[in-house]
């Protein structure tokens, strides 16, 4: 794929820099490797253990090939695998060996596997600038730690969609910043509730400094298992482009998106594509719509490859990529050799189109598993689509569930459902909202008064449902903390009456998913009284 | 190796955490963990991806024998090697797989390994308390990253020893701390200086608060090659004691202690030890003296197996160890589960014994590369007893270097000649000490009242040297930043008319060490004028 030579550069965009990241300074040893290849020289002067003296003599990894289709559990044999071999020494000038990838190496990551990842991302992703540079680390845990080390003061404001990842609140909470929830719709983070919070700061937090970074999951949300159309990201992108905000795009899920979702008995097998036509459909990421460089994008193979490896990479522009290499290196210098030898040798092994296959067919599997736990939802309750049959209910999308037996005929627009859910558009997990009112004991803890009944009742179900041998992760997981204090969910101004679980698709088998799921219902008969 | 059972707990000293690390809150995801394992149980709680979706089938790793002997650069035949296997899924229960090693893991990092290191510390380093705990980190780079954001305020005084690695000066000079430098003599660290800079901060730096943290690398200095006897570690303990210091023990070089070393004019060939006689004389580290769980030691496996493994461990008291835990739980997670695995295989195959003799030999091989250098010197200089020859030059140890046919009978005892250098009793450097006052170009930049003629001159050198084809790393990289500005060799109450360069004995040959040993020489002449 060739890219428009009239792509513009980013544009500068240091004065988001924190005061840290700007005092960072080079060290001063990598002053001497200019010098380092004058020829004859003699250079006493690193401080590099000798590799001779490393107790590894060879490694070899055996890999599934590109095109393998697991998801009918069928593993490739040995006959079909693939063997990664990395020699001690390198038996041609610029292969891989383990002397150099157990050496100490440059901070930016190894050289062909960010070299590789530039062409993915520019033939994948295809950022809207011609600059762009990629920096290795050791995923996007890792990845977003350093984010807020390069950009956030204590006390600042940081953006994000209304429910979150609780990991990513880890690294600034306990610096005394804040959230600032954004809402979300089922095309996620709303671009027009961004633009209301940003045009209303000055008159909602007089005094305080506006937020000056979004931090979103555009593709597969945790935990709502949403996905941003292209329109959707292109107008949150104008947005941030106005109010001056960098966009931090955790893309762990951008290709493990799924295609439409139709409520069926019986779970659909998605039909294989190939490489090239998943290329073409790929929900994509910011990167697209970003011709100024306030993108920094966090991939990672956590979810493509392993978690294990702990690896990924910044994409960004280059003045926020050389902030970020100088606290590489003296906060983790490098990824784990072993890691990024063997992720970058199966990925120049299989090839970009190998490549695209394994994401296409892995795609299909987390799809797979999506719609199982949605068949079974909809065997165990009465499915129906929320726009037809929740018309007048306010929130309503996607999926209604009403209790089994519901006909149909008989249910008014404005009667809440027991749950409804979107269907995930990408990643592991389906976000189901209860809707608490046709709960007695919910209407029971309103009569009294209680000062949080959406979750206090939350919470008793959260019991009823681990009593009854299933676990979900309670929907309050994911409130973004706002503020010091817990708030309650009238404080927060949050929607009234319902309350969320996430469940997870991405780890059990039909068996346990479609058990669990009959838990969970054979729960909800008896709160809602059915 | 028993344990006395009398050893006592750590004490609590949970008052030297800042703010942050006080903030930090564990992961509410990890709450439900406990209810997972009830049976029965179904989880759609977790957020894990499936391991049949992980392309990795096997890993096998050929490594040498525990006891290969690499001095002499014979590596070991196919037939010797030994090779570490990890399947996708282990044969039995409890055995090491590829699906538990690529999947999220526990932030504590890989059991097995913990297990292995928690005795390896009891056996080898022995704390004198009992409650030491260890949690896995991605090398001591990142570790002293995590204990400066555990322990360290903006604006805060570190002690450190009066040269220091550069690059630990990283995480906190941009947070606006500053150095405070500690002399060292030929057992390193002087407790006396340590106890003289605590007396007087008071008076030295009125209304500052007192430093709480001494940064040290006890054993083979970086950058001089100093290790500090027992003796010496227990008075610095206890005036750390006396002023509530917390110590890091930076360790990578702890299991590189060299014997003691004479002047020979041919490289003296160490004697080979078992790992028991080994583990006998290492000068082992801070721990041993560690009563009240005041170290916080860093240990890695960069400079015993190899660095790109990026794979260490921290030992230190229970309170420090939980919060750094929460730290890497959102900072980093784990470290390479590639190498998690790979190492603890290869230390429950070597075993104990194995892991020790290794180390031996390890040391060996890097004692006969410092004996090269030395010798070297001792050849292309004359190379005499300092306490000998230059008694009455002050701050002259070890071996003084003059001019090559100098006669011994004519030299005078306050004759400073060219060069000294303590002999390395560890680790990989040379730091050799250079008496300007005899070089004429020196007394010029004097004359000239130049405003820092140690620097100026040892900068003109520096490029002499790499003119001449040989590179050594600049004393001043070492220099400890103990203020915002830069500051001259007078300003900073440095020793006059003296300057240091780093020589690395770990990387090069024999033929390249004689060699740059030569070129060092043939400019030292020029400079010196004889």
């Amino acid at each position: 794929m060739t890219v428009p030579l009239e792509l513009p550069k980013a544009i500068d965009l240091s004065h988001h820099l924190n005061s840290i990241a700007r005092n960072r300074f080079a060290s001063p040893l990598k002053d001497i490797l200019n010098y380092m290849a004058q020829p004859g020289m003699i250079s006493l002067a690193g401080g590099l253990p000798h590799p001779s003296l490393f107790p590894f003599a060879e490694a070899n990894v055996s890999v599934y090939p590109a095109n393998a289709d697991l998801k009918h559990g069928v593993v490739p044999s040995v006959d079909e695998q693939l063997t990664l071999t990395i020699p001690k020494t390198a038996p041609v000038k610029g292969a891989l060996d383990l002397n150099s990838v157990q050496q100490y190496g440059h901070s930016l990551g190894l050289p062909e596997l960010r070299a590789w990842l530039h062409q993915f991302t520019r033939d994948v992703f295809s950022p809207a600038y011609s600059n762009f540079e990629i920096l290795l680390h050791e995923g996007n845990t890792a990845a977003w730690a350093k984010v807020c080390r390069l950009l956030l003061d204590a006390g600042d404001y940081i953006l994000l969609e209304e429910f979150s990842f609780p990991s990513s609140f880890g690294p600034w909470v306990p610096e005394g910043c804040k959230g600032v929830p954004v809402k979300m719709d089922a095309h996620g983070l709303r671009a027009d509730d961004l633009e209301r919070v940003l045009s209303e700061w000055e008159t909602t937090h007089p005094g305080e400094r506006r937020p000056r970074v979004l931090y979103t999951i555009p593709q597969g949300q945790n935990p709502a298992g949403l996905s941003m159309p292209g329109d959707r990201m292109r107008d949150v992108y104008e947005v941030c482009r106005k109010y001056d905000i960098i966009i931090v795009d955790d893309g762990p899920y951008s290709c493990l998106t799924f295609r439409e979702f139709e409520i069926t008995p019986e779970p659909v097998v998605p039909v294989a594509e190939t490489g090239e036509q998943f290329r073409k459909t790929l929900a994509t990421s910011f990167l697209k719509y970003d011709y100024e460089g306030r993108v920094i994008r966090l991939d990672s193979f956590s979810k493509t490859l392993a978690p294990g490896s702990r690896l990924g990479y910044f994409v960004a522009n280059p003045i926020f990529i050389e902030r970020l290499l100088r606290a590489t290196e003296v906060e983790s210098q490098t990824p784990s050799g072993w890691s990024m030898a063997i992720v970058s040798q199966l990925l120049h092994t299989w090839g970009q189109d190998g490549y695209l296959q394994w994401l296409s067919n892995l795609r299909d599997s987390y799809e797979l598993r999506r719609n199982i736990m949605c068949a079974a939802l909809a065997k165990r309750f009465v499915a129906l689509p929320a726009d037809k049959y929740a018309s007048a209910v306010p929130g309503c999308e996607g999926v209604a569930l009403y209790p089994r037996g519901t006909d149909p005929a008989t249910i008014k627009p404005d009667q809440a459902p027991v749950a409804s859910f979107v269907p995930p558009a990408g990643g592991m997990f389906l976000w189901i909202k209860f809707y608490l009112s046709g709960a007695p004991r919910f209407r029971e803890l309103q009569t009294a008064q209680h000062e949080d009944p959406e979750n206090a009742f939350m919470g008793e179900m959260w019991k009823a449902l681990a009593d009854n041998l299933v676990l979900l992760t309670p929907g309050s997981y994911y409130v973004v903390p706002a503020s010091s204090g817990k708030a309650t969910t009238s404080q927060r101004g949050a929607e009234p009456a319902v309350g969320h679980f996430r469940f997870a698709f991405s780890y059990n088998d039909r068996v346990e998913m479609e058990e669990g799921i009959r838990r969970v219902e054979e729960v909800a008969s008896k709160l809602w009284g059915y």
